[in-house]
């Protein structure tokens, strides 16, 4: 191989999660990020494939118009993207699957590792050690503040060290777009990618643990529905004829209150959010139309089905309050999933191997499409698992300041290389 | 005179008034508009001074950003404005004054005209003329939906009429930006622009009255308050922490609802809206940041401030109950003002020499910082006016179908001209 | 007649106010009242119909409930009702009409004098003239607020001075029910009472007018709905199974705000008003039902009619979006009417004749359904008036330390008796 | 003793509970109830104390005013109420401790059973048994809608059983006036009625368990704040002068949908509600004043404190937006306890005795101050325990069916009769 691997030496974990932090793309846009993860598999020897042979279009949430795929892809083509991949991408279908077989027979062990950012700003702050260090967010508005930049750079890593190819049965890797909102999963299922899989394994960066332990058994995955609403009425001077407006503001604000009026339900766990409200332009017009996006989650898909009723009654009744019509969409799904006790015993088996502690299941009060994955495999007969890596970071998941402390990268490597290398394999 | 003028042949008031309403900009970027105006005028013979000599840029309000100013800039430089008023008007300081003396002695004379459009998508629908005849705004967001096309056509046609210089005294052309939002008016009050002025008359096109009328004694004008208001609170994960979070939308959406419950004030017209709002970017994050603009209005200014004072109570009030801040603005201010009977008079005088008829007082309900002007020229001993001149119109002002019927215009010309040449002199 | 009138010397206007200040009854509970006032004029020898005759009972809007009724009667035979006329009142039928033919021919000239309290407490303070002098409300909750005491007592007295007969045609006096929220004055139209009338004039005391003044115009009497919602939804344990919930006093409260952000009305002048809202018992349970008191009032019956229309609207949506049932039930309606200039002018000459000054015409925003009596007089080629007579009060109508000046009684006599006895006979 | 106890034949639980059925009293007012157990147990034998001497008035929360509590004195003295103990009762004083010494030596052992009833109306349903079968409420808006009923029957049945004396130590009865609320249990702990208690228990009956089962350890009893808020603004005529007015209703309405939308609290259960407002009387008067009742509960009690203070934060808010006054009064408290396993384990042994099924440790959500007692007799050395006594109920607690299987109450006083029994006494 006479070409270098584009983002660095092979196993510099901590370069790597630093390059894709500086250059954070949201859900569907992740094209740089996507295309030099797929040429560096490829260079390593993987077999990668990518943009529509693993990643059903249709089946995507969510995506952003054609203006801003556009825009990014454009970005990314100007900031290293990988010019071998980089076209397959293209539309948003940013979602990469690599396979390694081992050297002898045994199971299809498959990671997912999300490739997205939020659409946050970064904290310029000295105490904020990517701002310190200098790998901050060259991208105002985005950020990866979830830690799906180490999850990318622990699956690279992890492809280095199996190079060897001394492991049973085939490692796959899926790198999976748009986590955030629950609608990248279940494109690349629908694709098919996860149909012969025999144990996946989804594991979290953060998650409030410390640095050197692990959650095995991540419960409290709750199903998640994203909802996108438009209000819309007739706009009117203000001051001139108000009575011929109908304020899509006053609808907005009011479903905004509503929704947040959910009631808890006994014995779940359940949660609503108004996250933007977008309406009008100038004091003295009355606006027109009304832009909200919302969810509900809970950890029964039943219940989450309830939330979501009750919202969309919400949504109609506020429009009807203010002489609105309003369309709601469904733009982002997660389903709920268990673990299986064999998944968390060999990821507990690997801990005790590698020194790393096994914390005491946590429930977890989010929601992931990796539930997407683990449903399909356990529907056809295979194993799942979600688990937590301890990497302790100064702030929560999605704000400004969160970080990952970069010492738990290596471990998070060691940890799934010897997953891999330690299958037991059924006669 | 060898060059031509810019924008057609002299006296077409239509086609400048189009050339207008393709070109919309908006307060304080009415590079293009206010350059060619200068242009035109100095062409024509006016003695023209453009930024910051007319206009006291600190006393703007609601300016718009860096960024925004320089983009206007720019497309304004690649739409034909006129490079030798254009670098004057750099930053916003986007106001024209012009003056011609007549050849005999007289008072000072001064129209208003506005200058901006706003910020409004114009119809594309066949029915609209603008889109049918081929003169719709070229400028997404942006559209001449008040009639100020038509109040700068106008004044350009007129100055070309006399270059004869048969009227006494001066006549003088206030060419102001930003007169949505009550925002550019006192800063050219401010530079002093009608200090030395006896007669201002500020004629407003539509109002509601049909081509061939005008009102000569608008009444009704309301006093102004624009405010931003921004509410800041915390982000969180929706789903996992939200009580960490301070949900700036609920404080926002709540201040929404107050401020309209405002009462009707017994004995006076009054208008409360919340024209916009903005606020979080995904579903899943208790948004930190939500931004108001709204306003007050009142046929009274003890009435207005009251309106601001109260809105700023529920301003503090709505982010209090969510433990939010608020930081208000105010980013716009218009007084009331009334008509003089000499102007009503000499107007009234004049359309009756051109056949145009004379409507009963109106009683507006909107606003125009043409008050600002006619305070100051009152309170230094002048006298003032602020008049309709019919032109029917299928829609009413700010809407997306708002239109002027172009044979108002040279209606409107011929009554400013005969204002102008018939002035009493006072011996 | 061997028997003195029950309530004092004839002509004692101030000292019958003070006992009818004393005994305030609230709208078709006016059994004290209604009955004393029809006695004390059967005694004086008007002609006397009291109940069914003079009210047609299902036309009634807001009839208390039958316990209310009860207790109110009870409560009134024991305070001193005329026991001649108290039992045809029974049940609600507080109406009273009472003629008297004088000794020439003439028209049919009707007064209007209304009998109702409103349900307020009445101020103690020492400041408060009733208070100070002992003729404070008698009965908690009930309180003579709006001068129709006063209205009752000039009636009263107006009927002693003209027992000489010297007069044209005949005076009736019209004793309505509950004016307040415009309830009794259609039922008495609807039983005819007015349908022979040849002028009709309503007096209101105070009205912010000063004593020694008159109104003889008063504009801007409004259209008035008064609507009655009651939110039903289901009661849960608020801890336990809130989820099982449908909380009425959520879509209550959404309502109430909702409603008052009903935008003013370009050219008119609009009012809306939650009055009271009363829903659920202890803090642990979610409430199952809340009920509201509101209304419209517009100077226009269309507008007030597009109100109505909305508040309709809101309730609906709001009950829709926290999963309610919503009954409204219309309890109150007032129409508007104009003053005939004849009417006007004959009161204009009756001041100049007593010495009264005649104030501006004046815009009142107030709500009366005396209207209800002019449109009919109106409709059948009579003419009406409605007016206001000066008696300073230290504080609005409606309030607890609203008090009339007892000047202004006298005053008011003279008046209706300079009317009577001057009216201008047609040949 | 020759005179029979007032209620009938000792041990007949089941009229007991009927008769007690029939005549609910709300917290505070238990005066027949109170005063015939106190009669009756004093009958038994048992050493009763009544009154001041058990209860410190001044530590009641949310104490009716005067006139109801007078009132109600006066209903129970005209239904059977007991002569010899009412007068102790007389302001709310209706706490009752009886105690009986056994026949060697042993510990105190201490059963609480509260007394009070729900402002509730009882079904008139013929399916709801009490309905049926002739013992439905006789008091219209009271109902015993929670158990208490079957609990005081249940203790005075156990009274009957134990006058042999044949256990150790002491039992001792706390009968306690308003726990609906967490209003009455403090007041009793600070008369120090259980500070020399070794054993508190406090059964609870229905609780979703059916007949034939308990739950020996029923976790999930959450802190719980109380209160009752007043706003007060001013009244104004809504449209002669809604601008003088503030609106107090506007504020009682924007904090009601405000509280509710408290965000959950992760990793707890955390509860609001606001279950009572009213405000107002008419439809054309500003309101003055409005009441909120509401309550927060957690199963934390720094979270509940928490919850308590963004109450707080949230109805000032409110009153500030609106101009309001607010006055926020804590009515009620109740902490959080947990079950010593000793007495678990002790209640599961009576159960095994007497045949009853022990179910799951059971996580409630609901609030008790029993828990009261239980701090203060862990916090001295004391054990104690809070239990569910399975009792078939048709519909939830605190609704207008609720019901109990009065099969169950044999079985709970045997339970608890094995458990006096049988007491391990330490050498």
């Amino acid at each position: 191989m006479t070409e270098p691997a584009p983002t660095g030496p092979p196993a510099d974990v901590v370069a790597l999660r630093r390059d894709l932090h500086r250059h954070p793309e949201v859900g569907f846009t992740e094209f740089r990020t996507a295309s030099r993860a797929a040429g560096r598999l490829a260079d390593l020897g993987w077999q990668v494939a990518a943009g529509a042979p693993v990643l059903d279009a249709d089946a995507r949430l969510g995506v952003p118009d054609d203006a801003e795929l556009a825009e990014a892809y454009q970005r990314a083509a100007d900031s290293g993207a990988d010019p071998r991949y980089l076209p397959a991408l293209r539309g948003g279908l940013t979602g990469v699957v690599a396979r390694l077989r081992g050297s002898r027979p045994g199971p299809v062990l498959a990671f997912r590792a999300d490739l997205d950012a939020l659409p946050l700003d970064e904290s310029d702050a000295d105490e904020h050690a990517p701002s310190r260090l200098g790998f901050r967010s060259g991208w105002a508005g985005r950020m990866h503040a979830c830690g799906h930049d180490g999850h990318v750079a622990v699956a690279l890593a992890l492809a280095d060290r199996l190079i060897d190819r001394d492991f049973p049965g085939e490692v796959r890797l899926i790198l999976q777009p748009a986590e955030e909102g629950g609608r990248g999963g279940a494109a690349m299922v629908a694709a098919g990618v996860v149909d012969d899989v025999d144990v996946f394994v989804a594991p979290h960066l953060g998650m409030g643990l410390p640095t050197g332990t692990i959650c095995t058994d991540v419960a409290g995955l709750l199903a998640n529905s994203k909802l996108r609403a438009v209000f819309r009425g007739a706009a009117a001077h203000a001051s001139m004829a108000p009575e011929h407006g109908r304020h899509a503001l006053l609808g907005a604000a009011a479903a905004t209150l509503a929704v947040h009026t959910m009631p808890s339900f006994s014995g779940h766990q359940t949660r609503v959010n108004v996250g933007a409200l977008h309406g009008g332009t100038v004091s003295n017009i009355v606006p027109d139309r009304a832009e909200l996006r919302l969810e509900t989650r809970a950890d029964d898909g039943d219940v989450n089905a309830e939330l979501e009723r009750r919202v969309r009654r919400m949504l109609a009744g506020a429009a009807g309050t203010y002489g609105l019509d309003v369309d709601v969409e469904l733009i982002g799904a997660v389903t709920t999933a268990g673990n299986d006790p064999a998944v968390t015993a060999a990821l507990g088996a690997a801990a005790d191997r590698i020194g790393v502690t096994v914390g005491a299941p946590g429930a977890g009060i989010g929601s992931d499409d990796a539930t997407a994955f683990m449903r399909r495999v356990q529907d056809r007969g295979g194993v799942a698992g979600y688990f937590g890596i301890g990497a302790s970071s100064p702030a929560p998941h999605h704000s400004g300041t969160f970080d990952l402390d970069e010492a738990a990268l290596p471990l998070a490597v060691d940890l799934l290389e010897s997953l891999v290398r330690n299958q037991t394999v059924p006669e």
